[in-house]
């Protein structure tokens, strides 16, 4: 799920993967042009298992221009429109946006499968259906509804209306109020919307290959695509697609039976208070989420140790003290959200570390290439297509490469995206970003759009950086960010509200298309799908997108006339709370409670010493060192997904050391098949939401004497 | 557990047991001795698996005197002493009883065990410690903590004080008064309790062999008692233990588990309305009990879906419809647990069907021993010890005899208790009770004694039947008949209400004790322990509880003044609620509610005829028509155990679609773990009732309209 609130939960980037960790047996090619692999026939006769990518030789991969084929897009855009509705109804509704990407790979799959048989039938079909094709529609969709959340329609672009501004009491005078309108709203999200794509497009190779970043749900759906292409005849395969199977449906029927039971506010399983109510408002519980045991599953132990440990660092330690200081470092009479009380130093200290780990990597992987750019340029020749492959990767040890890398990173590698073009795209957007900007909003001048892309580059790396980790996608936490830096330069007097509300947007932008870009390539790299297809696919995607979801925007807002109005069926939740957030953050951080600076100063230093002693110590000693990106996300959202994660490693660690091929082989497979399974059931979750049909049954927990009290006042009422 | 309600729970009857459900291969005699079965450290190096008293063979059984020492009865005393003091207190207090009949297993070899060790390691161990043994010691303790519940100190006999007349208004004369005493109470009891022992014994070879009764958690705590004592380097029997142990733990820490969310009541898991709050009402969910999911597996399938066709009819069709009578057939202002009302038709026409169904099979029993007996004397001498075997068994179909039945039916069959014993000792303590009990109750005529024991076999082998086919013990049903009939027919002039009381204990003990004692020839007979050292074992306890019961209460009664005030510490729930149904009693079959004794009638026919059309039909048809015993238990008690049952059925049949092998070997293994876990947490459950700690939390489930109130009230508090 995203939300546009400080708790929001992780955006499920669900392309297509095919994973690394379901090779049961690693063949590496010089192996296999040695012992003459036999055919694949006879291989299961003699029952011996098949990573994915041998199970699919047999097949082609169709040329990155096959890849992009017309229905794909018509399909693509049918259901951009569709999710485009559903997550602006929820965006006016209740804020909370469930990530629907696995439901574009599921729909984009069967949509594609009913065109193609029926055209089959007739005789006319010219193109098979591949999984290429259906990673291609899955980006263009996820790219398309994307703009419905990251356009803020629910958050900082609906907060400059007057609207909004009429229910604050400060700074609501014209220049800091701007009216929804269909055109310049267009025009606005074409020119931030697409600077994400271009600011990491070079560093695929270094996520993706050299770092072996998980990209949870990503690997998940990829699994998912994989399995509805399996060829016929691949026993392995069809037994991991089976317990897939089971395992999606296990999970699709968990989360429709959690549902009857969350009548209201803390309601149900997610509420619920496993380790006792007092760690429960710490947020230490276990909230029985089968996506986050699936991403357990699929992430390294250090990741999962690391969350559990800042978690624990964080809400176990670090707020309960500084909440010993209320009424010294900050007012005593704050609201629980406030950003001025406790909830200021979790976003920001959060903030900090994340900064402090993004910055490190990103200067290491600048570095890097320039030294290998160097010593391309000097042993020229020596080593042509195949750029050096970085040595230290941070999170897997072993550097062996089996058959389904090594065909995956040569399809990878094989359509290149020119540096050029994405350095100069990235120039040129920008360019007519800040020429065209400040003509939209006149209070936001061109310096500090200027500002605001010479540092967007590194957030958006830390973004997908963090995302490829643990799978929370932390946009609107930057989108926060830049409310507090550039609307504070702004200040009060220049429209600061209105142009920290507008940098927050461009921040947003940049920062989700970023990652979601990323987990996109993750998904292609373990189909197949050409990195080149799925730029454009990004691309069109994107288009799309800048035109869907303000023209659903305008239908919404001209059709109902209280939309905004708090009480009423559209109330837009989070659009007062971010102008709210802009009106703060005009005073920059001054506003901040006290030493929460100083804090922030020590966690990003932290952050950065941690990876230099990971980097400088002995490789048995810092595989043991946490990942502060890692330890960093816990910091505000809680530590019960920690610890869902930290249950599937539990499971996945149990299972190994009872049969070790058999976890190898199917662990993937159950961990895609609960977050998907998951995944598919926020769709009809959704629909009844829209549907107004609510859930019959509150599930409540309530302390013992509270239960007393509530006993006797339902007994009063009867 | 058992209960004082009419919503009691079941008598888990935790004996020993060892399941023909273990063998994998059934070896009959003759195979054996034509194949010469290897030697069983061949037999594992080949992986042939074993059945469980293949693995035991090598274990010499001891005679039925050895299996009685001093050590085990001095063990059972203390536990005996421990556990009555437990449920005592629990009678005075919320009077619902858990059953300790697994903890009594598990604490007897635990302390059987440790004395052994000890004397072993001094060099001083004469006899080592047999499964057989340790089948006495749990036998002894179940039928001395047994008197603790069936003696009635929270119900009946407690009943009949002063302190609890005069709570009520009607009837609390002289006349329908006795204040507890400790000497007419251990008369009351001795002269009692026997007779429930002695009125099945003859049975027990019809019960156990041929009619191949299941008595679910005596089967699984005889497999709990096997596993303890598997002798070393079996294989697949330590397999099975360890499957067993690991689902004991998991049941185990379920029960833990759920106990912290109980804090009120309908509060927790048990509480949880799986199939929405409307079907909740009407007593249709799954209550998270591992105990039935495991007595489920166990249980034949057409047990379980008589049981969920049973709640079907009752509860989901027939209390409906009578409740819409509400106003016509019966007042509408009536409580709702009023025997005047619904909850009068729930109990007699319940009762109605399992004595259509008692009576029937008890007549069916007579008759064949009758002929058989006759055919036994005509050919004189051609079978001579092993009685003709019961050709039709009402329950398993297949009449294979397989290794393990073939042993346990020898062994069973071995020590005999003589007819003549049984019957004798029938007649002589009816006899010394008839002329005993008048003059501790002057208003309890002779005759009314008499007809009683005329009645109680019948009564107890319904009992001892309904249990072995479903876990449930309905002893204090049965009491309720007596004081429904012999309370009436003394009559409110002649201490009607102290004759309904009396009457009911003589039918509770012995009821309840007959069940007791065939869950432990089961149990006996699958760890082939000899009967009769299970009946000298039961006698014994039988003693102890008659002695140990009445000091225990007599102790709270003299430390404690306010015993039986309702809102003191020991309110005794339950005495007032038998009081007032004596008082109800006395009035006879004409304060029952319209149309019920029609309806009764009606249903003890469909018994019979039921019965008469599974025996009279092909056994192809017969077997899909349901058991009118399993039907009528959820007539009162409502569905949710017919629904833990199904599933754990439907576990079962789809493990056996999946792999047959697997499921016939670890199944009872599986299942006896869970009941056995269960049950073992009752007792450290009980332990934190009487230590006054109180679970932290209430998981309460509320209506989407109740919860937006309560939410509201909460609010208000705060």
């Amino acid at each position: 799920m995203r939300s546009q609130d400080e708790n929001g939960r992780a955006n499920h980037e669900a392309g297509m993967a095919g994973g690394e960790e379901m090779e049961m047996v690693e063949v590496s090619s010089e192996m296999r042009r040695r012992h003459q692999r036999p055919r694949k026939e006879e291989a299961e006769e003699t029952e011996e298992p098949m990573s994915v990518e041998q199970v699919f030789e047999g097949k082609r991969v169709p040329g990155w221009r096959e890849q992009l084929t017309f229905r794909a897009f018509a399909v693509s855009f049918v259901l951009a429109v569709m999710f485009s509705i559903i997550v602006m109804k929820l965006n006016l509704t209740t804020g909370i946006i469930p990530s629907l990407n696995v439901s574009a790979g599921l729909l984009g799959y069967f949509f594609v499968k009913m065109w193609t048989s029926v055209l089959d039938k007739a005789g006319l079909l010219k193109q098979p259906f591949t999984r290429q094709e259906n990673t291609v529609i899955q980006t263009c969709v996820v790219a398309a509804y994307g703009i419905a959340f990251s356009g803020g329609f629910g958050s900082y672009l609906f907060g400059m209306s007057e609207t909004i501004a009429q229910q604050t009491t400060e700074l609501n005078d014209a220049q800091n109020v701007k009216n929804p309108k269909l055109g310049w709203m267009i025009g606005f999200l074409f020119v931030v919307s697409f600077l994400g794509l271009f600011a990491l497009v070079p560093l695929r190779k270094i996520m993706i290959i050299d770092y072996k970043l998980i990209y949870p749900s990503g690997t998940a759906t990829a699994h998912l695509i994989n399995g509805f292409h399996t060829p016929q005849g691949a026993k392995l395969a069809k037994k991991q697609v089976k317990t897939l199977g089971k395992f999606f449906v296990f999970s699709f029927l968990w989360g429709f039976f959690q549902w009857f039971y969350t009548a209201g506010d803390n309601c149900g399983f997610v509420s619920f208070p496993t380790l006792g109510l007092k760690a429960y408002e710490n947020r230490f519980y276990f909230d029985f989420s089968p996506t986050y045991v699936g991403v357990g599953m699929i992430c390294p132990y250090i990741v999962n140790i690391s969350v559990l440990l800042g978690g624990i660092l964080s809400w176990g330690v670090m707020w309960p003290l500084i909440n010993n200081q209320k009424g010294k470092w900050y007012p005593a009479d704050l609201p629980s959200g406030s950003l001025h009380g406790l909830q200021g130093y979790r976003v920001f200290i959060s903030i900090a570390m994340i900064l402090g780990d993004g910055l490190y990597n990103f200067l290491k992987v600048l570095l890097r290439t320039i030294s290998s750019f160097v010593s391309v340029v000097q042993k020229r020749g020596a080593t042509s297509t195949l750029p050096v492959l970085d040595d230290g990767s941070p999170i897997t040890t072993s550097p062996a490469v089996s058959f389904d890398e090594e065909r995956r990173t040569e399809l990878f590698l094989k359509d290149q995206i020119p540096k050029q073009v994405a350095l100069g795209g990235y120039v040129v957007i920008a360019a007519i970003s800040i020429i065209t900007l400040p003509h939209i909003f006149p209070q936001l001048k061109w310096y500090y759009i200027l500002v605001a892309y010479i540092i967007a580059p590194v957030l958006a790396f830390c973004n997908a950086y963090g995302s490829g980790l643990t799978d929370w996608s932390l946009a609107s936490t930057y989108g926060k960010l830049a409310i507090f830096t550039i609307g504070a330069w702004a200040g009060a007097d220049h429209g600061g509200v209105l142009v920290g509300l507008a940098a927050c947007g461009v921040m947003m932008s940049i920062v989700s298309t970023a990652s979601d870009l990323m987990q996109d390539f993750k998904t292609g790299y373990m189909t197949l799908a050409s990195p080149r297809s799925m730029f454009v696919s990004q691309v069109i995607g994107t288009s799309m997108g800048c035109v869907i979801a303000p023209c659903v925007f305008w239908l919404f807002y001209k059709a109902f006339k209280d939309i905004g109005i708090s009480g009423s069926e559209y109330p837009a939740p989070y659009a007062i709370v971010y102008r709210n957030m802009a009106i703060l953050g005009v005073d920059g951080v001054s506003s901040l409670p006290k030493n929460c600076l100083t804090l922030c100063y020590i966690f990003f230093a932290a952050a950065i010493l941690i990876n230099l002693l990971r980097d400088l110590a002995p490789k048995k000693i810092a595989k043991f060192i946490p990942l502060p990106m890692a330890m960093a996300i816990p910091f505000y959202i809680g530590s019960y997904f920690a610890i869902d994660m930290c249950l599937g490693s539990l499971i996945l660690f149990v299972w190994e050391l009872i049969n070790k091929a058999k976890a190898d082989a199917f662990g993937p497979a159950v961990a895609s098949g609960l977050i998907c399974g998951d995944g598919i059931w926020t769709l009809p979750q959704s629909v009844l939401a829209l549907a107004k049909v609510k859930p019959p049954i509150c599930m409540k927990f309530l302390s013992r004497n509270m239960n007393d009290k509530v006993d006797t006042f339902i007994t009063s009422l009867s």
